[in-house]
């Protein structure tokens, strides 16, 4: 199945398309030789958005959930990924200690699924997975039945002096499912001895959007610059207003002028491109949180006290207890893919730098520019699998799903090498370094 | 779809299932660690015998054809691989020759499936792949037409001082489909600039059986010893005579002699194990050539002149032109596996150190107890790709299809590190510095 797009204007993506392909051996050395000077997240989740006349990342996650949504046929290359991924950063490991988030327990099917694939897929790479706990109060193993009638052993974390493990298990590598959007706990600082990965820079605590799109940005350029392209047609622009007090006049007169001035911005290049859409962006937060966001297409919807306050919060407080938090207002990109009549939009798995598979989040109630990862949304696995790595050349662009899923894993690739430029500039060592 | 074996003694095979399933981590952390010390050959395809009571690899190819018989489903695990070898070798490589076998300008479609199946996987692993020839005679470039209506181009080989290549291409990696069993070319000799693949010490020229069973035993030893289990249900013992005139009486004297010496060894094993078997030895040519081998039950069996004509025709000449050949004796592994009727044996194809797929040779004509490399086979895809690497623990052994092929998987790497330590050892690089 291809991807039905929606709108009318599909030019420019399926040129796009066109063009990835005919530059495919070009397109994978180049990552080849970005891979040797920057080291990919662990695993890593893209979402993307297609809107028939750009396609970009909305949503790199470097701590991902749902691998159960990943097909059996997509595990062979989750394995393989994962056996390149351990020979790199631990060949000699026999033990891997999974923290999962404390989503666990909630007992939730899909990620108690997702946590198990996530073992099988560490086993069959070669190393002995077990699950440690960062939730307090958990003083001996816990049985969590599986939907399949299996079950998953929770253990409490054990922490010496250098070492993080489990009771009798000592474990090279620390995979963290967590993205401590909260904040990091005690139990994982100071572990120099281990991997422990992703790295805590990349937690939800510490990232900060505008720093991703930034890094980005000049990911999308030099890929554009590859392919003689214009870099837009990759990537969203935004704008940063520091910490907005919603409560104060001065905040959102910030916030209205960044709106102005991107709203501004979009519409030069709907008209450069003949876009008829109507120009949006969203304002959000630039730290944790931030799952709901605003879609504004005029600064005046910010007039409205109610849908300023339901933003503020969706936001996390400030360390210091303000009530000002830090925004962020960025380009909307609507998705113009359907399937089976609801909005749907990809999404792509990595392992290391290998795109292991993908699936379609839908959402039945949502529109086209809104955010489909709410409540209520379902997902749809596509074949990414098979076809991603399997372009045909010579096909009509749009017409091949195969095209289509290669042109994809090559923009969700972009994504993940954002996030890897991202980590380099946000790391700690590397800072005091340069200092 | 479970192998079918047609003999009734399956403990041994089936326990040696059990103990591969039970030891899945520590196997991949073996090999991850062998890896480590040892290089693994660029590609390779492992025929295997399963008899129930033992599982041996027979035949290690370094110059593997049959790709085309891989289903698409398995390329994306071989473009992967691919994609690992490249990034190791060669990572800032633009363009990949591949030198074809002299098949190439029958035109059997069969062949040139399989080399355009190669085209693909290298060039979706993001080279520049054409296609030069050492058929002399070949002044211009050449169009073969293939069965789906696409097309190769062969093109005349361009060797400078320093380095080979075609004219305007000049590849980092030459990769050889050509096992030279006629000898190395001057053409390929003192390529010293750019990574000549496989090397050409692995040539079937310069290859001896002997040589690999003895670094294979080595190997079935080592991942014995770490199993806990007897490593002759692995490997197949084996003698050598050196050179052998079959017209003389006493080069036939000395293989007699090894031959009754291994079907003694080969008798005993079978009482230990209980097995109801008639031993049989399969007497061969230790280097090039040997397509046509004799089975041999009783030494007698070789007082039958014009089997042994057969048999003296089926081995190259010796370089010194005199009539003597180099002979092997091996123990012959009967195989008891059957799909719809024809005696059957996988085929297990690596790229770099990762198993991306297989199939089953079946040959309807052939006993047990023959080679089925031989006119008249046909293929079985079978679903290696999904299976080999998503064994299901806990399932009763030899009740399931994923965890017969992840043995399969397993033996077939054997197979291939036996052949690592074998180039190791016959390497001239090596031998030159130890000298």
């Amino acid at each position: 199945m291809v991807p039905h797009l929606i709108t009318a204007l599909t030019g420019p993506i399926n040129e796009l398309e066109a063009r990835i392909l005919d530059s495919m051996p070009a397109i994978e050395r180049w990552f080849r030789l970005e891979w040797m000077e920057h080291t990919p997240p662990f695993y890593t989740a893209v979402d993307l958005r297609n809107a028939g006349y750009k396609l970009a990342p909305v949503d790199t996650e470097l701590f991902p959930t749902g691998f159960d949504n990943l097909t059996p046929p997509m595990l062979p290359l989750a394995v393989q990924a994962a056996m390149a991924a351990i020979e790199k950063i631990c060949p000699e490991a026999k033990n891997l200690l999974l923290v999962p988030g404390p989503q666990v327990l909630d007992g939730k099917p899909s990620y108690l699924m997702h946590l198990q694939r996530l073992v099988e897929v560490f086993t069959m790479a070669g190393l002995n997975v077990r699950l440690g706990s960062l939730a307090r109060g958990l003083e001996k193993p816990r049985r969590l039945a599986l939907p399949d009638g299996g079950q998953l052993k929770l253990e409490p974390l054990v922490r010496s002096e250098r070492r993080l493990g489990l009771r009798d298990f000592d474990p090279c590598t620390i995979l963290l499912n967590d993205d401590l959007a909260a904040g990091v706990p005690g139990m994982l600082e100071d572990v120099h001895e281990q991997y422990l990965l992703p790295p805590l820079h990349a937690s939800s605590a510490q990232r900060r959007k505008s720093r991703h799109l930034h890094s980005y940005e000049e990911v999308a350029k030099r890929f554009a610059k590859l392919l003689g392209m214009d870099p837009w047609l990759l990537h969203t622009m935004h704008g940063q207003c520091g910490q907005v007090d919603f409560g104060s006049e001065a905040g959102l007169d910030c916030v209205k002028t960044h709106v102005d001035t991107l709203l501004a911005k979009v519409r030069r290049k709907h008209k450069e491109y003949g876009i008829a859409e109507r120009a949006f962006v969203v304002v959000k937060s630039d730290g944790p949180g931030g799952t709901d966001v605003l879609t504004v297409r005029d600064a005046k919807d910010l007039d409205d006290p109610e849908r300023r306050a339901r933003l503020a919060r969706s936001m996390p407080a400030q360390p210091k207890a303000t009530p000002a938090r830090d925004v962020i207002v960025q380009e909307g990109v609507p998705t113009y893919e359907r399937v089976n009549d609801a909005v749907a939009e990809p999404v792509v798995y990595m392992i290391d730098r290998y795109v292991i598979g993908g699936f379609y989040r839908v959402h039945a109630q949502r529109g086209t520019d809104e955010s489909l990862d709410a409540p209520g949304s379902a997902f749809v696995p596509l074949a990414f699998a098979e076809s991603h790595q399997l372009p045909r050349r010579g096909v009509k662009p749009g017409a091949s799903a195969p095209n289509r899923f290669y042109m994809y894993g090559v923009v969700a690739r972009l994504g993940m090498l954002g996030a890897a430029y991202e980590l380099e500039a946000t790391d700690p060592a590397t800072e005091l370094e340069e200092a």
